[in-house]
């Protein structure tokens, strides 16, 4: 069973998987070759998954079968484990639990080849409608106090097989990154009676210049402080603290402004690999007027080193407004 | 001028270098080959790099000529500049300031084949003298509030020449990174009226099973909620929360466990990439009952994702007692 850990100095915690067990030797060897392995995400594989947890599929098909174009299984080599309690344990001055959790992943597709992007856009949609469901689903469980819906795309970007695919993890605990944004925007709002991100959102509107894309519903920006070049955030225009409360007009306009965006940022650096994640509010806090729920979208182009770690800063060598002119121009 | 912003929502600053302004084209590109190029950081080729600041060498050489053991030189594309004011600018709702700070590479051998684990003792210690040499200098300019001494070995962890080498940047602020870590130890201090820092070391003492190495002054453990397989952290023993006022005693005793610490890292780990960086504490603040200044070593094995990105978190597949195990028994 993995452990949780906290940190006692930071408070940060850390899943220490101790069954992957992983031995020195075990590193710097390069992941095998995918090639010519049967791909479990794959149409009629779906026996090489754990049991499905949710599809979206053609009426008439069975369970684990095909006929799916969106389907939710558990993770097979989870970093946390959904047995046990969660209750938190000392161990003279630190402080550990259980490692509880949820660790899901979304196929995004039945075919191995078609980037999210790539979908139709309905399908898209779809694939946004299961994070909705998974979120609403896991909410039901008092034991969770977070679920963070994330993608890693390219193996630079940590994603451990091609075939498109996202992935859940509901967390007993609030993560330390989301609460320093709640807390950082509850000051703001505190000071100011507004909501820091709608007042980032206007501020972008007027300047133009860090703008990437937008609809009637969304907007995609560099942001000011972006750590990252070409880092992206998507945020919706009227505020909203959770994700899972997204009005169905809504979905349509994020699927839209995701394809359009993640096109434009393929077409610019080449297809690269790349993060993104959805920021929604903790479970238990859902309804909010000073937190706003977003997406972050970082392509992995820059590496993380000791300045970054000493500090907590990061140095960007591509300013955001040339990045977005780039990406606004591009496509 | 590069450009330092604030995030308005984290309060974490970000270096925007608009100089560098890197085009999408610049990623994804593989640095230069190294071989055949010459090598500013060799001893005969001082006038490649910008004019020293700071060299030990032997009586009666000249500056910027070889006889120098160690050598300190403003890095030629620094991240900030040392022109310039300090005063923040809001451009709306966000916050700005030029590019204020310094950053310089410390040479540690004129060698270029030999890692700062194969010096002898004295050149070890000589290369923590000189970063002491370099923090109390640049602690005179009062516009400055941190000093962050770090290195990057080997490209995957960020290294951009291969000649061994550190970095030390002078900040017009405390680091996002500092302060919590700051703020943590305080809120312990507060409760417990024990520096934290000092709690852990009595812990691992007792445990046994998280240290790597120890002596009189120091001692080496992999923490508890170690974030990466293999992370080490090396404390003074006894309580002091700069590390430029260490003792000579204790830079003699620092430069035998990281010689030690780094030994035992490459023969378990087959040379690999790491980084490591100096803690102590703000300039400003130099002297606290709460703060322990310490070195965070960090071998670069696994990567950073979207749940890491999302979350704040970690997952660690070694747990930190088999890592020590291992390191303790190697060598």
């Amino acid at each position: 069973m993995p452990e949780l850990r906290r940190d006692p100095i930071i408070g940060r915690w850390v899943i220490v998987s101790s069954e992957r067990g992983k031995k020195p030797s075990d590193y710097g060897k390069e992941p095998e070759e995918e090639i010519g392995r049967v791909c479990p995400f794959c149409k009629g594989n779906e026996h090489l998954t754990p049991s499905g947890i949710l599809a979206y599929r053609e009426p008439g098909t069975m369970k684990n079968k095909p006929g799916w174009w969106v389907r939710v299984v558990p993770n097979k080599f989870p970093a946390l484990g959904i047995e046990g309690g969660i209750e938190r344990i000392g161990e003279g001055m630190y402080d550990k639990m259980n490692g509880f959790g949820a660790h899901e992943v979304i196929i995004e597709t039945p075919n191995h080849d078609l980037e999210i992007n790539q979908l139709p856009d309905n399908r898209i949609e779809d694939v946004l409608w299961v994070y909705r469901d998974r979120m609403l689903d896991l909410k039901r469980d008092n034991r969770f106090e977070y679920v963070l819906i994330f993608k890693n795309h390219g193996a630079a970007a940590g994603a451990s097989l091609s075939h498109p695919h996202s992935q859940i993890i509901a967390l007993p605990m609030v993560p330390i990154r989301v609460k320093q944004e709640i807390q950082g925007a509850k000051m703001y709002f505190d000071y100011k009676e507004r909501c820091v991100f709608c007042d980032i959102i206007k501020q972008e509107m007027n300047d133009g210049e860090r703008i990437v894309s937008e609809n009637d519903n969304f907007i995609a920006i560099c942001p000011f402080a972006s750590r990252f070049p070409f880092e992206i955030w998507i945020l919706p225009k009227v505020h909203d603290s959770c994700y899972e409360d997204s009005q169905k007009h809504e979905v349509s306009s994020l699927a839209n402004i995701m394809k359009t965006v993640l096109n434009k940022l393929n077409l610019a650096l080449d297809n690269p690999p790349y993060n993104f994640l959805i920021h929604t509010s903790p479970i238990k806090e859902s309804i909010s007027s000073n937190y706003h729920w977003h997406i972050e979208l970082m392509p992995k182009l820059s590496k993380i080193a000791g300045f970054e770690w000493g500090t907590g800063f990061y140095i960007n060598p591509t300013p955001p407004e040339q990045a977005a002119k780039y990406l606004r121009e591009i496509g």
